[in-house]
């Protein structure tokens, strides 16, 4: 879920008070020709298509309750195999595929849209200076199996939204939280604008580290590569964690409003999509 | 929203209980090539894209709540005007354009995802023999339009999702309710398949005219031609719908598990999305 420049929608989910608790909503585009690595199969696709957004509604420290599926099919023959891979990714994370709609259209083009529950939704707003900085999981394996490492490649096939790792920490009280699929130095920067008079500083010797890849790569994969599907959450240096989710500390949120990786200014970089303007 | 087979996808809408009230939940795909008529502008798009949904949650006598947008432009100066007919549609209806996501396309693409709220949600499935046929509105004006009457051009443009008129008659107690926007005979081919054992009887000379279109025209446009926003509906005969909502009653349910037009079966046809299969 992206923004349209609208303030409730700094977040990954809108958010909506329904009676006692909250819903959150999530939309996600994805299509062949970006966002599909070469090699996906039309069943990873159909898992990915659903993930994105559970992904988005685990960020938010919420339960999903129904995905529905916009299919933009160039091939009729493709689609049993995209909605039985839909239909696993939901049933692994204990959500309904309620349906959708189906349309022909050159390139394929998926558009998930999820709505879950939280009664204390965590937003990307929230960061305190001094709180500790953290991610779940090991970021920068998709990038890896992007560039051949092929250990990596379930990471980037069949990503795994960490869900009940979201909910977690929402019960937890960490401060904020938002997904890294666009990478997580450009997430950070996102994370920046919902959050004035705070920054955010990695420290690089914390990341964990890439088995198989040199220390240089796995330092750019990490911070910059696109395609993971792991949480960043900020928390009080008081609150204990346990040992119930796998989670890095990896840096803290300072009072200068920048983006620092080992005390300098991170370059403003990650997957981003683009599109030409009209000359 | 098409079905994916599912039994609770023969809805406009999927349902789910929340609480005391029903979730529901509907997403749809529009792109430039099949949904678009020629001359439309890009604020007419955007006013159109969410008119889809919420008609689908009009059908099913619910309260919209939220919209979202997931659109694939293909070139970027195009958002703003999207965004503002999109904005103008959701504020006609009293709904909230919650967010969404953006990328990158070939092809103009816009997908509308929203949700809705009714205590006693209306389904396509719930039709009695015995049963008025009814629809709100005029059908065939979009199909007009497209045919070259450009008296009704404001309603192939700007559609008008007829969201008071489905929520006051889900309160008035109709038995089942869907939108035609692929066309009258078409959708109610769809509720025959959500009503075993019954069919539908539509006499063609309590269709409302079309000024300025000859009857035998009208009839055609009427009755297959694709583009409004109307609610078919059925209800008791001794039910009074009064005079809040402009509404015709153009047949009856019928035992006979077919769709006839003056007596005789109808063709299968209208409106259809269509992609071409391998070789």
């Amino acid at each position: 879920m992206d923004t349209f420049g609208r303030e409730h929608c700094l977040d990954d989910c809108a958010v909506f008070p329904c009676g006692k608790t909250n819903i959150v909503a999530s939309t996600d585009m994805v299509h062949e020709k970006t966002d599909f690595p070469p090699g996906m199969t039309d069943r990873q696709i159909g898992w990915m298509s659903i993930a994105v957004t559970l992904s988005d509604i685990a960020a938010m420290g919420a339960a999903p309750s129904l995905v529905m599926l916009a299919v933009g099919l160039d091939r009729g023959s493709r689609l049993e195999a995209i909605l039985h891979g839909a239909a696993e990714c939901c049933k692994a994370y204990g959500t309904i595929l309620a349906g959708g709609d189906l349309d022909a259209h050159d390139e394929l083009t998926i558009v998930s849209s999820g709505i879950g529950f939280a009664d204390h939704p965590v937003r990307r707003s929230g960061s305190r200076p001094g709180d500790r900085l953290c991610i779940t999981g090991i970021p920068g394996r998709s990038q890896a199996a992007l560039a051949g490492y092929h250990r990596y490649d379930r990471y980037l096939y069949e990503p795994r939204p960490q869900v009940n790792e979201g909910i977690y920490l929402a019960e937890t009280g960490v401060t904020s939280m938002m997904d890294n699929s666009d990478g997580l130095i450009i997430s950070l920067y996102d994370m920046l604008e919902a959050n004035p008079g705070c920054g955010y500083m990695v420290e690089s010797s914390a990341l964990p580290t890439l088995e198989d890849v040199s220390p240089d790569k796995g330092k750019e994969f990490s911070l910059y590569g696109g395609g993971d599907f792991n949480l960043i959450f900020t928390c009080s240096p008081e609150i204990d964690l346990g040992n119930t989710i796998d989670y890095h500390v990896i840096g803290s949120v300072i009072r200068d409003a920048r983006v620092l990786v080992d005390g300098r200014a991170a370059e403003m970089r990650g997957y981003q999509h683009i599109w030409v303007e009209e000359e």
